[in-house]
This record gives structure tokens, sequence and C-alpha cells, in this order.
């Protein structure tokens, strides 16, 4: 039987000693390799880190997979077993102008359920976290449970590229919700994002295109506040695939379902 | 003559103060009442701390006159003399839903001639300031010149309200602008998107209606960094109106007014 409670503590243990040495690289020259898209800059501390969890793991959980953001893990195409999901820096194009408003994320899911999610907003020293049944904290403190949120009050995170040139889904009806809902945000960061909905700083959270990556701790750690994590048309999330991702409070998420996205 | 030294060590002094009591109020409960709009949120803590600014103004220079957000300083009709404009907390709904990205504003003008200028992040304890033919700086780190960025690789900041919803601007060029950008940002705090620009975590940042108190502090510490802020239009700014607002790095600023905004 897998033993979660090692795997956590080993996990905060690792995610510490990652932040040190992100936090560390702020005063070193960064090396920035624009990958085929500009906007997904690469820097070698994204690489480094993706590399230092991946040791890591292999020589701790030598028969559990990892699915990576640099592409320096396994190439994982089913659920089965246990598996490491990680983005290194999430929000690297923030990490690079702005050294904030990027996390490290993980999700550790077992035959496709999760079980432990991380998001460690470095900066702030805020490591947002859940394990399954257990709730979700922020540090070491229990995040309150959800609370259902009306529209007209909410605070959405949306990037603005889906109001104005979004070729997945009814552009229309996105730009009513973002008139609707009292404030709209954008970060840069879908992890901080979707950390922001576990902890009530954004009541929900909206993208078109998340890699499993960019969501795989968030979802976890979202769902054991109480909140609701689905596909822009309340589907099941595939753990394995591109994902239009909506995150949100409970109430608020079914009411902007069928209000919107329906 | 004016002692602008004296002045600036004063409000320094204030605005760690200031932090102080702001900081300390997160662990109390927060009484909020709504203002004629639901988007414009005002807590005690806001009056609160405008009123301990104003007491200290009148009593240490009362010669001088005030204008500020939650409306107990003076009315102000011409730039006359010394004129402090003051937002006690730029980012309220930021403050109540989130305790971040909120900030403290100061701008002092004298006959319409930004001379100090001030922005205090307290969470991030970042007080950005100016001071007229001096610099800006970020505490006690000068900030570098702004150079000149091409419109491809700059991150806007610009709220996804005036992209859909633009009864003030031709929407089309600002979409069209967004879609060109490498990324936009939205953070709810005109005062923050503004030290963001001065300090290059932003490229630009366009905000269609702005109070003097919105950007008085920010106006000055952008442009002792380098930034040109002018109006949507390129025209200058009236310090005693709402504005349309838009500040960017240098060869930024000219190319977006010619390609975009003119």
């Amino acid at each position: 039987m897998t033993n979660w409670t090692k795997i956590d503590q080993t996990v905060k243990r690792w995610i510490q000693e990652a932040g040190t040495n992100i936090r560390a690289s702020f005063t070193s020259s960064l090396t920035i390799q624009a990958k085929s898209n500009p906007n997904d800059l690469v820097t070698n501390v994204d690489q480094e880190t993706e590399r230092f969890f991946i040791e890591n793991i292999r020589s701790e959980f030598p028969e559990h997979r990892i699915l990576g953001e640099e592409g320096q893990g396994d190439r994982v195409q089913s659920l089965d077993g246990v598996i490491w999901i990680i983005d290194p820096i999430d929000g690297t194009m923030n990490f690079v102008h702005q050294q904030r408003n990027f996390a490290v994320s993980i999700g550790i899911y077992e035959n496709g359920i999760g079980q432990l999610g991380y998001i460690y907003d470095i900066v702030h020293d805020e490591l947002y976290h859940a394990r399954k049944g257990h709730g979700a904290w922020m540090n070491d403190t229990p995040l309150p449970k959800l609370e259902k949120a009306p529209v007209e009050t909410a605070i959405l995170g949306i990037s603005a590229t889906w109001l104005i040139n979004n070729r997945h889904f009814n552009q229309e009806k996105l730009v009513q919700l973002a008139k609707d809902v009292r404030g709209t945000r954008s970060y840069g960061s879908a992890a901080l994002e979707l950390a922001y909905v576990a902890s009530g700083r954004l009541d929900g959270y909206i993208t078109m295109r998340n890699a499993p990556w960019d969501f795989a701790g968030g979802k976890m750690i979202v769902e054991e506040a109480g909140g609701i994590v689905s596909t822009i048309d309340g589907g099941e999330i595939d753990m394995l695939s591109v994902n239009p991702v909506f995150a949100a409070a409970p109430g608020l998420h079914q009411d902007i379902l069928k209000k919107y996205l329906t």
C-alpha cells in the first residue's frame, strides 16, 4: 500500500529545497531560451528544478512515473499506478519579467485519482497543499471550505486572450460573464490562479488550454477546499491531455455553467 | 522655498506608520460599506488611513492642500501651490478579497509639477518612490532607466473591461494591441500597475478612467524611471480630473501611440 504520509513529508522537504535554489537564482543572471512560441519562455532554472525533482523521485520512489512540463520525465500514456505531474515553474514569463507571480506545482495521482497536491508561491513563501480526504491548507493554516458566491460579486481569473481571440469556445458567452462579474483579474500563472480559487482570493478561474502540469496540483487543492474543477462545459478533466479548465466555488460553478457555459 | 528633503523624509515616516496600521488590520475584521457602485468597495481602513495622512499634513504643513479619494480633504479646483494627492488604499477590492495587490499612493505637486511620488506595496514591503530630477527608487535600490521594448515582447497591464465594454475609446484598436503584445495582465490596482511599469514588471499600462489619486504617485515614479505617461491619445494628463491613462517604456509608448491609439 502506498505510504502517502511518507510521500507528503518527502515532497514538502523537496519543495522547500527547490524554493531555496530558485530564490538564490534571482541574483544570478538567467539564461532564457525562447521555445517555439515566444509566449512560452523557458529558463535554465525551469529545467534544473525539474531535473532536481525527477532525480529525487527516481531515487526514492523508483516505481512511480513522472509527467513534467520540461519533458525530462517519462512518456506517460495511461493513468495506471502512481504518477507525479510536475510544473517546476508555472508562470515562467512572470518569473523572468517580475520575479513574482510564479509557482512550483505538483500533483500526485494514483490510478487517475488525485492523492496529493502542492502549489508553492516561492516569493510569498506560501505553500498551498492538499491530501485526499484531509482538506486543503496554506502552510499550517487549514483553508476554510469555500462558500457559495453569487455571480455579481465574484472576482474571476481569466486571461484577456479568451475574451478577444477565442477559437475554442463561444467568445460572446465568456464576454457576457466577464461583464456580469464584479471584476476580472489575470496573473499569468494557472497554478497560482487555482491556488487563489482554493483560498478565496478569486471566486473562479477559466482558461481554454491548460496542460496537466498546469492544473494537476491545483485541481486537488481546489477540490479539497470544497470547490469544483471541470472542463468548460462541466465535464471531467482528462489528466493526460490539454483541457479547458473551469474552477470555482460551489454554487458559483453551477450558476456559471448553467447561465453562461452550456 | 519648499524644503522637499524634509517633506520626503516626513512622508516616508508616515507611510511606514500607515503600513504598520494597515498590516495590523488584517487580523481584525473589516467593516465594508458598498459605495454607490459595488465595484468600489470602501473599508474603514481606507477612511482611517486617509484621516491619518490628512491630520498629519494639516498639522505639519498647514499651507498645503489635500486631494484624497475618500473625500475628507480639501475642495481643490486649481493646481496653485503644493497639493498632496492621496489614495490611502488603491485596490480596495483586492485589499478586502486578497489581502494583497493593493498600495498606498501619494503624489505631491507644486503648481501642477510633480515633485514627489510614493507607492507603497505594503504586503511586499516595497516602497516605490521618486523625487523630481533625482530618479526613481524601490526601497534603497535605484530603478534602472527603462529601455525601449518592442510591442511583440511587451507585457501590458490592461483590464478586460476595456477590451469588451469600452465606451470611451475605439475598442477594436485596443483589442488588436492586446493580441499583438506577448501577454496581458490585470491586477486591479492602478497604483501598483504604474509601479510595475516603473520597475519593468510590466512594459505598459492602459486604463480608460483613472482619478488623480489613482495616478498622481505613479506618474511621478514612471517619469523619473524614464517612462512616459500621457492620456490615451498622447495628450497631457489633467491632474484635477478623471483621465484615460497610458504609461509605458520609452519607444514602446511612441510605437503603441502611432500604431494603435491615434
